[in-house]
């Protein structure tokens, strides 16, 4: 059986990435591409990289007919997402990628992005879109949250840590490198190859970048009590990856087998023998989320290293195995590719 | 029916690029992978990004029971190449990716590679793989010998202009800028980072690249008179893509005609609208190759631009799909992955 | 003496990089930077690789006393550098680092520049600003045009070849391979990092680049009868760097030897050993040209490579050393630092 | 009054930034370049960027007549290093690029080396060469060692807070991001452009770099009690650059204040406002270092950043900045040029 669905926002990084994906999904049918500002443009016009595909034209969300979409792909910007996705029909299934239902709290969506949320009553009903800790609350969703990228990869190191109480929730140090993608096709000085290959920098310094809202609810969560992790991430000049270092207090042994026993079966995350580092080289283009453990010279120290491309993995290779739990369609349909390298 | 095949050289970047490929393939099955200075490690050691797949130990050549093998790609360099197929089975069926049976005159492998040939008799057997315009010889051969992948971009830029009479033989410029990855993971002091990275350079001046004696062997037999082009490559500090500018004499727009309505039924052959320029950046990771022409301001002149992933088109992709010809299965399986972008 | 200059354009590339040039030169002090819309910020809020100088704060053009000014760079963009320069005091010295100047016929500029020229009697004044071979003409000028960074590097190949008559004017092929930083800090999505590295391509096809209406100019006048080159330009994902490959019809040693004597006495200019590529990553940073000859194995043809960093030599270390000559100084002075490497 | 020096090791990274800066040294004249592998070589074979400089031929160590030479730096490999100074005239005046001196501690030395130190008589002369901090030691010294690039920089951070015991001496963490010219021209696989560009990971997990050593051995001076930190070293797709996020425990406004106080009067080190973040952008190529902090959300913890080049203020700078102050010059002679953007 064959599903339709429809991409919001397909003019953006998000959205061909959907695209590059589903491409190759057994059972989905991409019946509608949305982009507002490039409507009537073929898809192959802004991005030749999918020329070979037979895509239907970019058209206006209004123009998209939903009773025909079996599911909805919404890679817009935060804060237009909540009115899109208000307007949408009430039972239309939909994964959302951006950051407006990730919180359940509306005061704390407000605090990390400034504005009210306008959508309240929808929040409810939102599921987290982690997909290997949320899966059976996705199967049933109707309305999944993406997450995001740089707290997809510091939950993949940190949530069977804090599940399983084997490090002290007080100390933890997030230091990220991110590729340039995740800050998406928008044009800003900073994002320019000029100023941005070889060269480096922090940015969001002294934990305040706005994916802390999402640690902040699901470590909190996780340990029944309040917990706030140290997170600085640092844009790096490669388009594709994140890195999470963590500094953890805890047993570096205990600490690489409770990992290593959390994912066991999961199909797309790989814990590496004990003391070996992953590297973003060797998830680019894939679903996979690879993760090492090692043990610092100092007692009772610990690092993991979590490795993910922020494009598949961090956002929409998780939107895909999402609408794949909700579609009922195997978890990792059009998902295993390998990665690519060099 | 599932066909077992067997990769010589493995720990290369051209054999793990058949490995990520193979990995999608519906019906093919890798059931040996050697590697003789690394015989004895799993591929994720060698190659973490295919940490994910269950593949065979790497293994000497001469371990592998050739005989529960139904094709063989050798990936390995030449010279090498040709005395290991010289003691295969002479019945197995191999894709090579070495330069050692692209050359039908053994004079002129020599002279362009600098050693006499030690297989001639092997050479005969030989078709040169080029798949969209050997695809019967391939169909029925034993032994394909893959292109090289500058040969393969000049080749798609030109053959059907030379077949059809419409540029002028004695003014071909192919001017060629290479991704580094052609030089394969060999440890030499310009290969570095930090000689490559931040500047570029040309290398074999005045037309001495030994892929010249594919272009003056192919085109001088399709226009059945002698053809000799200038080519000057250029190394990028980029990990995939040829690019390959190309100034010929001609009409332009029947360059362009010709061109389209020679590649009109091919899967991997994209010509371009006229007057637009193709990307490597648009062929990353994928067996497409993107064509381009346009019109000079100087009469009768025109630029026709080719671009391709030298990993993947350029060798691991174009032997995969001469495999698939060879095994008779459909031409495309494996290879309709979108490229990778950004 | 200490002569009193004045940048106008200072938040872009090349008005950054004459602060990075002056800032080690022995005799010119920067007395004001205008910078429209950053007017009274500090240099080091828009470049903070320049925070270790004292420097003036960013102002407007009309806050600057001229009559304190011994010589005005402008460095703005073209169109608003002819009308800034019209209302600027008519003894004052001026190198012009923008297109507006360079073209000597009005009607020229108007088919290149899509503009009429709004101050053709200044135009008049105006000498064309190629150091090595206006040099007496800027000595004695109040207004210098600086030079296209593709139309130096062009001219420094081929003019003492054109001018020794010893290749043939009709068959000039010109392949640039171009650095981003060349199209400025503009925000443009073309220039996002994501969409520029790892790949690369041609644009301006057909000889349409506005840089030719200088290569006409020049090149025409030179040989006494018009001469019309092609010139194909590549954007590659590297800051800094012009690479021209050109492809002429002519005794390769006779290129070389004309080549080596013309730039015998030149500080700047190296001619390489016959047969040797030159590479942007030797000029990099570096008011150098390096340019090399080699001979094509089709008789009577030869390949002139040059290269040259496009913010140095190709605009603001040609526009210093214009004021130098301008300014009575050595040429060389604040421009012989050695190009960075790795 | 002009200097003659060698450089032993020319051919390295270290060796040819060593040139670049003394090539525009108002009074430092390079008398010989030693490199016994390639000697007999012009350095514009090595180094093509240096083909503008007349240098000495590069020739073996023991052709040189060290009675005219008045300081010898020395950037060869470890343990080299201790041989070759072993030998050499015992008065002469020595900057040691490599790890051989660093270490107070015979025993140190062999635990993070490996190997036992055949120079011990020697060591015992040697004065750290972290020049902002040894100043007058390397005044008076006549064998100084130079330090670590990593280790510079986190000394750079951290000295002044440590000294003014404003930070929690047991919970120091320092995740470190390091380009790759770090690790030298030496032909490994791991540093191939191929292997390298479009992605990152870190390396020497646990805390167990080498600078460790010096880590160690400084603080634990400073402090008058043993200080272990937590270090681990990331390898990024970047020529030059080390940028180190430091997490500590104090207050920011004391680290900030304490951090701009020490430094209100060094030339090479820049404090940034309280808040901001530098990028090793804005340090490439230059002899200085920015150094940025922040206050985390959780109380009583800071983030102190610190960037430099690598090659420049981490090493060779550092270098000729000891050199200046061995031999009388001014500190900053030759080292004030701007750092290079884009």
């Amino acid at each position: 059986m064959t599903h339709n669905v429809a991409i919001l926002g397909a003019s953006g990084y998000t959205g061909a990435e959907l695209v590059r994906l589903i491409s190759q999904h057994p059972s989905i049918n991409i019946a509608a591409l949305a982009a507002e500002r490039k409507a009537g443009l073929d898809m192959a016009q802004v991005f030749p990289h999918l020329r070979h595909l037979s895509l239907p034209t970019l058209c206006k969300i209004d123009e998209i007919d939903f009773s025909q979409i079996d599911l909805c792909f919404c890679a817009l910007p935060h804060k237009t997402s909540q009115e899109v996705i208000s307007a949408l029909p009430k039972d239309l299934k939909i994964v959302d990628l951006s950051a407006d239902f990730r919180l359940r709290d509306p005061d704390a969506y407000e605090k990390w992005y400034g504005n009210p949320h306008s959508a309240v009553e929808i929040q409810e009903e939102a599921v987290y879109g982690l997909s290997e800790f949320y899966r059976d609350e996705i199967k049933a969703a109707r309305l999944v949250a993406g997450t995001g990228c740089n707290a997809a990869t510091g939950q993949f190191a940190l949530r069977p840590l804090i599940a399983a109480g084997v490090i002290d929730l007080d100390e933890i140090i997030l230091d990220l490198k991110c590729a340039v993608s995740g800050a998406g096709r928008a044009l800003k000085e900073n994002l320019l190859h000029a100023e941005l290959s070889e060269g480096y920098h922090a940015y969001a310094l002294g934990s305040t970048h706005r994916h802390l809202g999402e640690f902040d609810q699901e470590f909190s969560k996780l340990a029944g009590r309040p917990v706030k992790v140290q997170f600085t991430p640092h844009l790096l000049p490669v388009n594709r990856g994140i890195l999470a270092t963590v500094y953890v207090k805890g047993t570096a042994q205990t600490v690489h087998d409770t990992l290593a026993q959390a994912y066991e079966k999961e199909p797309f995350i790989e814990v590496l023998p004990f003391g070996e580092a992953p590297s973003t080289h060797h998830v680019r283009g894939s679903n996979f989320c690879h993760i090492g453990v090692a043990e610092d010279r100092l007692e009772g120290r610990a690092i993991v290293i979590a490795a993910l491309d922020n494009l598949t993995k961090g956002s929409s290779g998780q939107a895909l195995q999402n609408a794949n739990l909700m579609l009922g369609e195997e978890e990792t349909a059009g998902l295993m590719m390998a990665p690519l390298f060099p």
